[in-house]
């Protein structure tokens, strides 16, 4: 029999993505569990007649280890998965958090970017980062896997390559300009989000101290001082695309720093570069858990400019939360996502 | 009498702005002047039975000299403006061309970045450009005003203050990503631009070497190699937003950052300035002539950021034709326009 | 002097586009009238440095009567607007309320529709119905004017004069499919208007019970067994698009249906009318106070159709009420709204 | 080894999505035919340096038999699909058609709808028309199989069970508004799809005379004069949405109308049914090969309201002739559908 995975959160839009891919997974009976005190069952799936949908339990340490729930998905804000990791821990589970509560290495840095105490230190010490591409081997034997941030994801994809093959004239910094569809924010009813506002609009926002910036730091390597980072509201449902500017050094063409990319992920199944003149955009990675990546050079003046795209749902939330997962119970690592 | 004012190209995105502008104009009476061959009167403009349009003449010297048109509008492409302009500087009528034909100033600047020989080196060199912020002085006595590019436009009215009051460490370069809607590209069927290739999508392109970079150049006074410009296709009808990046030396906090702004343009009357924590977005500025400004800065490190926000079809093209015509006539420069 | 209009709920979406009519309006001086209890000034207008707007007073009787208001806007929810009319009235203020407050003719249809007791039964008594096209001759005099809803004002245009003509077989019943732009829900955070539920989605709401049929009912002539109206909620910020089913009788072809609306619309100043074979669309009517009207007819079977659209926040709301206050205080009809 | 089959069109949306559905069915290798001279292999897929694809063939008889092609699939215009039926077919190939070709049952039919003659009368006597839920028995044994159109599918699958189930009064005649996504229109570059035009816009078009009517009235029973049908263009991707109104007999209410329907569709798998007070939309559908359907009735008056929805590419294009080809090839009819 299959083992069971529960999805926390799974009304929001990173919780019903993880529902829709893991219905296809081949591998594990997907379960939703639900933690709001006295939350009716989903009335959304009761309109349709003859609709059919996962099993749906109490988000209990008792529903977890009576139903042998194998891995949980917290879907859910920071200070939700800090209450619930270490019960669903303690239930005999193991844990994918799909928030920011255990991303940062320390609580001194949660507190100074999500302006709050991390009430859990001893799990953020434990908590293994999951961006497979870069730290695959801590990802298996963990506990608990901290999914990354979707902006992280497509920026750390795009520059840990560059500064690894020493191709960045670091003192002049890093420009990553950063765009992303609504979906981001999560499914609330919010004034910022609706549709008039959203429509037919575009704008900045958490210039320069987004909460993301520090996982870029820490998983590039990158000093603060070194990388401006600025976020956008694209009016799209999903994606993200991540324009990227730097002073290159020691290369002699597009073809050069596209081979950067070509030599570190030769083995990687969810990387694609595009051929130079091309560029990746929002539709090519839409609904899957591609990271695609374009690139351009000026070999004259040095200037680089690199561009990565992916699905903020899926690469940027629970499709990596699902490859995380499949390194985890030993899958294949692209089961379910291709 | 209001003097007659003429428009070619009426049926594109810039041309048809420029009616609806022209017609609220209190001091001049627009007519369409029709460029093409054997091309019928404006059918979209038949399709209401009692719907009344300005006055449609063919585009000819007999006929812009006999009914006495003042100023000729060129919403066309380059190398229609280039053959249109003699013709119409002939017929007595002063001409504001929309197209890059006679924005750069040389031949050879005009072919290296538009992959054509430039027909009219002399009025080209004749030719004054159109920003009214910085060439204020040369724009009321010209006979050939060439209106800039959009995405100039809202990146030289953000950068070049910043050039001017020193605050720029110019080694470390300029970043500047541009934003544009779908008819910055003009009305016409391309798959490019189809519905659903753009929705819910996104996208860079001319990474590096958009058409639109000398103009950039030119007025800020920036080296091509001190210039990073990225273009990218919004899924938007209209608005471009442009966010630049840069090194900052000699200025203690964004406040000071915006006095520069303050200062250049207290007597601004399109150029609007947000406060500190706030950034201007594409609805702000959506139908108007504004150009809105807004910026950030992290002292310590001096990374510095300046967001821009236009209408393309307005202050990047109708809206700053319209101005230039109100200095060429004499007019009050708002006149139509707030 | 010009007299003074106060708007209150100017920051929804009527009120707000209210605001941008009655600025470019040539004989009013709009002021913005806060009727939140505590609500600080406009913070939005405040992210502008150097921005302009009218004088914001709060909405009191005192304010009112002090500050000399002619007139009063109320761009407010049905039950805000039972409370503010009488004060407003009783400060010497003629009213245009835009909620559906006044609309009906009784309380019990009042409580009928919108599921709440009528507290002002005397005012609903006296109060004018804003159509102009229909009611013209009650307007001026009025106290108190009910501008019609969105939905009303699009179908009532396009089937009362089928109505008056006798041109409908009435035992068939009419259809009214009407679709409308987000807009039309209001300025507030809803789950349901978030960009992510409307953006590439398109659903049908209030089938056969929206309250705005009354309305219809009322002015077209029409008993509710003769009349189906659905509405749907397009994903377009805003437009009211109304396809009309009908079998007609006397009528030889399409060019004879459409001129029942030429003879009743030949002074209309607000209506256009596409030729057969053309059919207005949103784009057409946005940002204007048109009401745009095309039709089909297949003769042989009877088989007619009647379209027709609006901008739901102007025709549908504040241009219509400006059109009233300009019957109400004696103005052309069509000052400040072409 | 599993049977190899033939998209020829797979550049259009419909031909693009049913690249993407097969390479995910279990039981069959999906080969690109490519019919255009001299086409080059597909550039957009040569972008991606490391992306892999499906086999492409030239669709030339001699190919389909040496590679034996078990079935092919046009997603190509009519008079495309009426010059390549004939030839796949003598390769020994099967054909499901995806354009209107086949789909009438008489060459004069097709003649008065399309505006063109008819090149292979044999072929159309002999083709099936592929709606499962109404035609199941004469598909599986089909040498030909006509896949519906896009707007008859969520047509034929509302009205149909109400006709059989004799609860329409059909002197009242039917409506049925439609409302479609671009990407109906195929993959072209054309003005009136371009984003500028669709983008906030909403129209009618084809206006009682659409070229799919008669296929409704083919597979419903319906009269031309008992139908009136008209379809609009939604600024959406993809997805159709249909309200059908009508005048019920004999139904108590909305329980009785939804009953029709479920025992009608008791046993199908892509037919689903919203409870009464709920209501079908887009994204429910987008991407699956369902139809949702949801209905209202005001008892006492006898007017009903039926709302059908479609993703237009899949149960309105490629999931449907997916479904076909899972009935000609022996398949479970679900395979690579769920």
């Amino acid at each position: 029999m299959d083992p069971r995975v529960g999805i926390v959160g799974y009304r929001g839009y990173s919780g019903a993505e993880l529902v829709r891919i893991l219905e296809r997974h081949a591998r594990v009976e997907p379960v939703l569990l639900e933690h709001r005190q006295g939350a009716a069952a989903d009335a959304e799936g009761q309109a349709i007649r003859n609709g059919k949908g996962p099993l749906c339990l109490p988000c209990t340490a008792e529903a977890v280890r009576a139903e042998r729930i194998a891995l949980v998905f917290l879907a859910t804000p920071p200070e939700v998965s800090m209450d619930l990791a270490p019960a669903m821990l303690g239930a005999g589970a193991r844990v994918v958090d799909l928030s920011g509560a255990f991303r940062l290495r320390t609580p001194e840095n949660y507190a100074a970017w999500y302006k709050a105490a991390h009430t859990q230190p001893e799990l953020l010490a434990e908590a293994a980062y999951g961006l497979p591409e870069f730290c695959r081997e801590s990802i298996p034997a963990a506990r608990l896997v901290a999914n990354p941030g979707c902006y992280p994801t497509a920026a750390n994809l795009a520059i840990r390559p560059l500064i690894d093959a020493g191709v960045v004239e670091r003192a002049a910094g890093i420009v990553c300009d950063a765009k992303s569809g609504v979906s981001g924010a999560g499914r609330k009813a919010t004034l910022k989000n609706s549709f008039c506002e959203v429509t037919e609009n575009f704008t900045a926002y958490s210039v320069l101290r987004h909460r993301h910036v520090p996982e870029v730091l820490q998983v590039s390597g990158l000093e603060e001082r070194e990388l401006s980072f600025t976020a956008h509201l694209l009016p799209v449902d999903r994606g993200i695309l991540e324009t990227i500017y730097f002073r290159a050094k020691g290369l002699a063409g597009a073809g050069e720093l596209l081979a950067v990319y070509e030599k570190r992920y030769a083995n990687e199944p969810f990387l694609r570069l595009y051929e130079p003149g091309h560029m990746p955009d929002l539709h090519g990675v839409a609904h899957t858990n591609f990271c695609d990546i374009g690139v351009a050079l000026d070999a004259r003046t040095g200037r680089g400019v690199v561009v990565s795209a992916i699905d903020n749902l899926v690469k940027g939330a629970a499709g990596q939360a699902v490859q995380n997962m499949n390194l985890m119970l030993g899958y294949p690592e692209t089961e379910g996502l291709l």
